[in-house]
């Protein structure tokens, strides 16, 4: 393999790697990642922009019951192509903010990866292990380009979108067994049709869920239309007019194949806990663990000092009497009144008590204070302090060193089985027995020679 | 209208074009266009790119002859939705050169403008009239984004796949009768898909069918689903993290609306009338008006030196022997000795003569030499000058002032029909009688209550 062509050896690396070539610990991961995913997917129902992508890729496709379609519509229990499948299932799986999340990348692997890889596992019925296998391809080459095209590209666009496309052609690419030259086209069409740039923010458009859901059909398209010849650019991410050239200014062509095969970005990538700005998380975690350790209860606690970075206080600074379930996600006061309460800052207890009087009341005893450890730590560790004042004098410290959800601190398999069982909950996108059996298959998904739908059809 | 908000003032003027505001050259000339794209899509058919594309599409949508779909695909006589058919028509257009271009945008309206629009336009039934304003609509709109986006943008990226998302949700979004606030949406939700790079002319892959398949498809799509009530950027082209800070250096928001509702932009548009480099078509047209003014024959011809500006000396100069059919388009040599025989260099005459001996001979006779007077018009005008030696020693002087397709010398009705005819002839797209049958239905288009399919189905 030339060392000059780097986005070349990426795509050998993901249409050749094999279940063999992945450390066990990184295939259990994937199997986490994927029932956190459905929980997220499953969240969807009910959204406004997630149901209009929807109803816009069923009444593209004319499948109906006497006509079914081969993928599965998680939110509308319909069938579709693997196309207009993933394109729903990935508008689904991002609009509560619950998906996972890549820290040095700054992508969200789940939304782009699991849905396209699902439709397509579906349609040509792959076993639960090709679809593994499928998800870790998708991974380390959508975080990898995530990582190339770096912090410049992420000022303007929405790199779950732009990377996206490669995440999603590359495990679709896997499944459909392309050769490393198929591989490499796919690719290259995937790059020629990345976009989604974060104007909307400012006017709080839908267009987040447009980018998921566009990044995983093109992307899936990249793949098929490889399958059957069509080329690509072979040097779409570092060639002289490829996407770098147009969309980066600080890309790092060595990040395409760092540590390919030995480095697992997949095993980096991190669960979100609380329904909540991340922010916000180290200092719950830090509440939560010295309420638990004391047996505290809320009425014991007179306030709560955080012990912050400056990053916590830019951005939830302002934020002192939150008037909508949105902007309380951004109040550290509501989200640690949450977990003193609740143990939890999920979407059932923002929506159903970020108003409520005993949160109001906790809420405005909370305060922030820079902290030099933690803010000299940041971004690489988000270390999580806590001075706790109880109404008896006493002062408790606090400490987490990782928020619960990243890799040194994550979740257990019953708490990944809970979160996704209270998002489906939240939506009423599936039963608690629905779930609990479409879970139950996901975690035995590694034995199943095909994988077949996880919820019943309408 | 305030003039602070410019996406929104173009957004406002498409959604609010009625037919009487268009001048009726203007319509007519949408007539013309609308005849010259249909040929190119017929010509696509046979193209491997544009065949995969089309299979996809077809496939990912379930539609057969048990169960039509209400949008045609023209090189297979299948139906399909609108999101699909657009997908493969748009495919189809690009690919033998031949659709027009609107030369200050260096952006190609049709292959964006007319696959969206035809597809939605069959889906709901409008009329020929209401296709045609739609038509006005998307170039207007696409032709003004891709001045917007300037050189610095065409150097990466391809205009005809990022300004043709605006171009397709605006043509659709006119037919959808969407309001100005929906209209904007729909450009926020085209724009953040906007996608498309040159990298792959330095493999020769196949990536300009996908990006106007793409750009056709999601700005169909976009349009779509802002009628749904699905939000996009309000300042998707000139906000903070809009298009043109992700994607341009030299973006003049003033290009937005330039002229709205006086100038017409797609009465510049130019059509192509030989199938070589345009750079040849200049030189092409003077030679065979001093033919046909003297009438004269190939074989009284000694000699041609053609007058041309530097670009064409750049491009051209290095071709003396062309090996291929597509290399010989850029060939001044065959392509003057093309006109010369068959007073045309069309696909057919390059397929089947490029390699004659006759042609051979006479294209080793033409000879470039830079003129002044044409080098310093360029670009703006296009001059075409000749000096043809003939063997009795006399010398003959040929100039035209525009080439060919210009809008100052256009291509008469029976020139389009021709043209139009030859392509489908050279694909074998439709018979002769099935061509004849469309292109008179689509002369009469403005007259038609409902459009219809233009070819029988299969």
């Amino acid at each position: 393999m030339s060392n000059d062509h780097l986005t070349r050896e990426l795509a050998s690396f993901a249409a050749n790697l094999k279940a063999s070539d992945i450390p066990s610990d990184v295939m259990s991961r994937a199997e986490d990642l994927l029932v956190d995913w459905f929980g997220s997917a499953i969240a969807g129902k009910g959204s406004r922009p997630v149901e209009i992508i929807t109803q816009f890729a069923q009444s593209m496709g004319s499948f109906d019951s006497s006509h079914a379609g081969p993928s599965e519509i998680v939110i509308s229990r319909k069938s579709s192509s693997p196309f207009l499948a993933a394109m729903a299932n990935a508008a689904a799986s991002h609009v509560v903010e619950q998906d996972d999340v890549h820290n040095g990348s700054v992508f969200h692997p789940a939304t782009v990866v699991f849905p396209p890889a699902l439709a397509c596992a579906q349609a040509i019925g792959a076993s639960g292990e090709e679809l593994l296998v499928a998800a870790v391809v998708g991974y380390e080459v959508g975080i990898r380009v995530g990582e190339f095209l770096g912090r410049s590209h992420y000022k303007v666009f929405h790199t779950t979108g732009t990377a996206g496309t490669f995440a999603a052609a590359a495990a679709v690419g896997r499944l459909l067994k392309l050769t490393p030259a198929q591989m490499l086209h796919a690719f290259g069409s995937a790059g020629t049709q990345s976009a989604g740039v974060w104007e909307f923010l400012r006017d709080a458009a839908d267009s987040k869920q447009l980018h998921t859901a566009h990044a995983a059909a093109t992307g899936l398209m990249s793949a098929y239309i490889a399958q059957a010849g069509f080329t690509g650019a072979e040097h779409i991410l570092e060639g002289k007019q490829g996407l770098a050239a147009g969309m980066s200014s600080d890309a790092d062509p060595s990040k395409l194949v760092d540590r390919l095969g030995s480095r697992w970005t997949l095993a980096e990538t991190s669960f979100k806990y609380h329904s909540s700005c991340r922010h916000t998380h180290p200092a719950a975690d830090a509440l939560l663990h010295v309420m638990l350790t004391n047996k505290l209860k809320p009425s014991d606690i007179a306030k709560v000092e955080t012990l912050v970075h400056q990053g916590a206080i830019d951005v939830l600074g302002p934020v002192t009497n939150p008037a909508t379930v949105h902007q309380s996600k951004f109040s550290m006061g509501t989200v640690l009144a949450l977990v003193a309460y609740y143990q939890f800052a999920g979407l059932q207890e923002f929506d159903a008590h970020f108003k409520d009087d005993a949160i109001c009341l906790f809420r405005d005893r909370v305060t922030m204070t820079l902290d030099p450890e933690v803010d000299s730590a940041y971004p690489q560790r988000w270390i999580g302090k806590v001075k706790v004042h109880l109404n008896n004098g006493q002062i408790l410290d606090g400490r987490v060193d990782e928020p619960k959800g990243d890799p040194g601190n994550t979740l257990s398999r019953a708490e990944i089985t809970d979160k996704a069982m209270r998002l489906a909950a939240f939506s009423g996108g599936a039963s608690p027995v629905e779930m609990s059996k479409a879970i139950d298959h996901l975690w035995n998904i590694r034995k199943q020679a095909k994988i077949g739908f996880l919820l019943q059809n309408n």
